[in-house]
């Protein structure tokens, strides 16, 4: 097997606990040769500042799967799902003090502030509003329709670049991940992921957020499953 | 004279003329001991990313001036000053095949493609619409209310803070860091900056883009214009 693209989560997964960036894995993604996808619960504006900086420009799953851009001034894919969360956002609103996060720049889900009782949310939205669901990703509350996820961005992504899902490497840390990483070809669990990511994780880093995904790429290029740079395939 | 806070530019001060982040000057702008605070021509958007991921979260001028915050959740400061920039864009779309680039986070100001009579544009803007200009960073084309700049964003954003102008050093490498640089108390252009950039300055690096803020900010520390991380003035 070599795998031809990665897909990649940012926050917890090449970012510490306070979404600062970990040098080391955007010097090891910026080195490799081949697509990397940035696949995030984040805005599509913050997904391109972040695809931008960190060098890998400009594959992008922004909000959890619900938009998608392959390249900078592309015009973005985009689910047509936010009626469902701004539904169960007011229905939850008659019941709980919630506050939205980011509403200006969000356009397929909705991100709340941790500050309210989310079983209690979560019990009330699978009985009134089953196709919606929230999730937290330790980092945001989201409430998100559960028609797309990370693994239904990575196979959309994957046919945009004219690749296979299974062609894909991804790494993630957290529940959104899930989804991306069981499509993908090769899954990728950090050291700081949720149990049941790991779980289902085909490699495990010792190393947690940053540190685990630079782990990760090394053991990948190490064992061939990704082409290193300056291959000698290609001389 | 100790600088009490430091103010810098993104593109092509902390990046590359690819916009990738130069991970050594974040490295080094995280070590800091000082506020650092972002100055740039992007949007709140990008400037919020990019504040988050350098981690020196999160005081902001962005747009130029026309947006500030001080806090990732807070409401931001907006210059009121968009009609004026829309009046113009009207009257040049008129003249000239412009288009407008990332239209709908932008709200002070409009960013155009690199595509059209830009010195041309310019004449007929200051005949018709004298409160309005022009400016190339190198990495956009802006039309942009005179009234507001990179240094009427510093004197507000260090009110914001309760400092003075003349407590910062600024850092930059364009046309827009010019009024920052000048309201700053100490003033660094780096190695690819323009000429009446450099001209200004108090300091001109030898590097160019993130290695000239590196070498910048060591002879800030090695000089003790800026406090050096764990200063023993703290102990």
């Amino acid at each position: 097997m070599r795998l031809k693209a990665l897909a990649i989560d940012i926050d917890g997964t090449i970012t510490d606990m306070d979404r600062r960036l970990c040098l080391e894995a955007a010097a090891k993604l910026r080195s490799l040769k081949i697509p990397v996808v940035i696949a995030t619960g984040n805005t599509l504006c913050y997904s391109k500042a972040a695809a931008r900086l960190v060098g890998v420009c400009c594959n992008i799953i922004a909000e959890n799967g619900g938009v998608l851009v392959n390249g900078f001034d592309k015009k973005p894919f985009v689910s047509d799902v936010m009626y469902e969360c701004e539904e169960a956002y007011t229905f939850l609103s008659s019941r709980f003090e919630i506050e939205k996060l980011d509403p200006f720049h969000r356009i397929t889900e909705i991100v709340l502030r941790n500050n309210f009782d989310i079983e209690k949310a979560r019990e009330l939205l699978s009985v009134h509003y089953p196709g919606v669901e929230i999730i937290d990703t330790h980092f945001a509350i989201h409430i998100k329709s559960k028609k797309i996820n990370k693994g239904t961005g990575l196979t959309k992504m994957a046919e945009m670049m004219g690749l296979e899902p299974s062609d894909f490497v991804a790494i993630g840390d957290s529940v959104n991940d899930l989804e991306m990483l069981q499509e993908a070809g090769f899954a990728v669990a950090v050291g700081n992921a949720d149990a049941y990511l790991k779980d289902i994780a085909d490699y495990v880093s010792t190393s947690k957020y940053g540190d685990g995904t630079v782990e990760a790429i090394d053991f990948l290029l190490s064992g061939g499953l990704i082409k290193v740079p300056f291959d000698k395939d290609e001389q």
